[in-house]
């Protein structure tokens, strides 16, 4: 997998990254994994479940993994909450 | 599995579910399932790699699965991703 088969999660509206998903399975991807950081994670469930619904009938959820980084900011180290859901 | 096994998280500070998972655990069960809806998603993450990583080391997340469920509201139906963390 390469890092284009990869869609970040950040503030956007959710539609922003369902057409990214959308486009890079029309693209030519098999795979597109779909990761974000803390508040974004439900937005990451979101553009999950719109791209399949709606766009992508034929893909499925193939893993969900969930973990914890630590992030280093001016008032020192943190713990951030992150998932990954690879659909296919 | 029982009704008494699932922990739904709402808009309480993440401590308090922590607190009720790591509850259920000590009462005798052996999975917990985490609901969230919405926005919670994210702090349902938050709730699963707290409990596991500060208090239930031997636990691990066994599967977790997303849907959308439909919601009736006075303005009509609307659409809301679902998230299910199970741990044991």
């Amino acid at each position: 997998m390469t890092d284009d088969d990869v869609v970040y999660i950040g503030n956007k509206p959710v539609m922003n990254y369902v057409l990214a998903v959308v486009t890079q399975f029309n693209n030519g991807a098999s795979e597109v994994t779909i990761k974000a950081r803390g508040r974004a994670i439900s937005r990451a469930v979101d553009v999950a479940e719109v791209s399949r619904n709606r766009f992508l009938p034929n893909v499925e959820v193939k893993d969900i993994r969930i973990s914890t980084e630590k992030i280093e900011s001016d008032r020192g180290e943190s713990n951030v909450s992150s998932m990954e859901i690879l659909i296919g």
